[in-house]
């Protein structure tokens, strides 16, 4: 009896996401964009692409297959599928000759997992808990070539959980002065200090990274970070976004 | 010279969005479904779409909407033209038996305007500094017959603007115990005595609907705010998001 009781314990869990995004220094294009989108079955995903080079092509290049996967994913397609979609679309409209990177972020209630696609070399942060984990298996950007497979993994959604997702311009900071970041070093030192929510660790990668590139970024920036918590509050779903204008 | 010279004056703004969404009591889905999309010629659409009736098929309805809606927009489609695009997919599909209301709420950097976009019976907040406004013009739902057109309002990127958009569920919290409330009325009196930012007021509104509801939301309620404010600090731009989950 008490066992079963115990396995109908309803836990209530929530999970946090901050993207926080700069634009390569005087240039009025991002060549990242980050979209979120509902899953139809249950959850979020959120779809970050960096396409070749910056400025304008770029940015055509990263919202392709941005729409491409967020319409995939809305339509019910697993993630893996999606990115291969969009590997092939973008293979056949430019010939090999434009590459992009992809990172998918999904909090799957379908699976109750949380679901990580890579097509990015860059390595994607993971810490459940004590342990932190850069998870930097080799992984090609979409449009290199026919069959483009993504890296997947799978995790748990159990509070604790802590899942940082980038593009290369946080790789690249400091570059230009032979500093690159270790963006999983700085991190795990973060979280070894601090308890930062997902917005704050965002920003302070950000401003690590504009830092060591003399608040002049060499490249497009981007953040994601998601969070596992024990539900505190209401039942309230929120959404917020900040959109800097320059008129 | 000094008028050129005045015309010449950058103008630095940023516009902050917040949504709140709870489901209808006991109802583990919303048939409210709310997404955000960049727009590929600069800025950020906000899609509403509340789907008849509630759970499962409402939520099937109102993701289709938003899908249908968020694709076009990514394409560059106008506003006005993807909702009538909506529309016509709904009433196709569903022979004009199933309807649902449709707000979008777009920052066009391209036109350097806010475009509002309505099919929905309940009205939309509009606050320009000293002057509060409920745009109520008469507007139906998507999918009731052939050519339904949307009710558009347009106006300029100014600071001190603030735009509260939500679906019925916030006009009919109440109405169970005959005391409905009247939304446009309770944001006037809430920027009256106070100056919430965006996620505050969204807040305040649905901690107030469903307090009407005596904690028993009788529908699914979603509230959109966009303000405008001069800019203040970074360039960075944020997006967070807040997922409650019951396991």
């Amino acid at each position: 009896m008490t066992s079963s009781l115990i396995g109908c314990r309803i836990e209530r869990v929530e999970v946090n996401i901050a993207v926080a995004k700069v634009n390569k220094y005087a240039s009025s294009e991002s060549g990242d964009t980050v979209e979120a989108v509902e899953r139809p079955n249950g959850g979020v995903s959120v779809v970050l692409a960096d396409g070749q080079t910056s400025g304008r092509g770029a940015k055509a290049v990263s919202m392709m297959v941005t729409r491409k996967v967020i319409a995939l994913l809305a339509e019910g397609v697993r993630d893996g599928a999606a990115a291969r979609a969009a590997s092939d679309a973008l293979f056949t409209e430019k010939k090999g000759q434009v590459i992009s990177t992809l990172n998918i972020a999904s909090v799957d209630l379908h699976s109750g997992t949380i679901v990580l696609t890579r097509n990015n070399p860059a390595p994607v942060f993971v810490s459940r808990g004590e342990k932190p984990d850069c998870l930097g298996a080799e992984s090609v950007p979409l449009g290199t070539s026919r069959d483009v497979r993504p890296v997947i993994t799978e995790m748990e959604i159990v509070p604790g959980l802590m899942i940082v997702v980038y593009t290369d311009g946080l790789v690249h900071a400091g570059a230009r002065r032979g500093q690159p970041m270790d963006a999983c070093e700085v991190i795990s030192s973060v979280l070894e200090e601090q308890d930062p929510g997902p917005q704050e660790l965002a920003d302070i990668l950000l401003a690590h990274a504009v830092n060591l590139d003399s608040n002049r970024p060499a490249d497009d920036i981007s953040v994601v970070v998601m969070k596992v918590d024990h539900q505190t509050g209401d039942d309230v779903r929120r959404m917020s976004i900040r959109l800097p204008i320059v008129h």
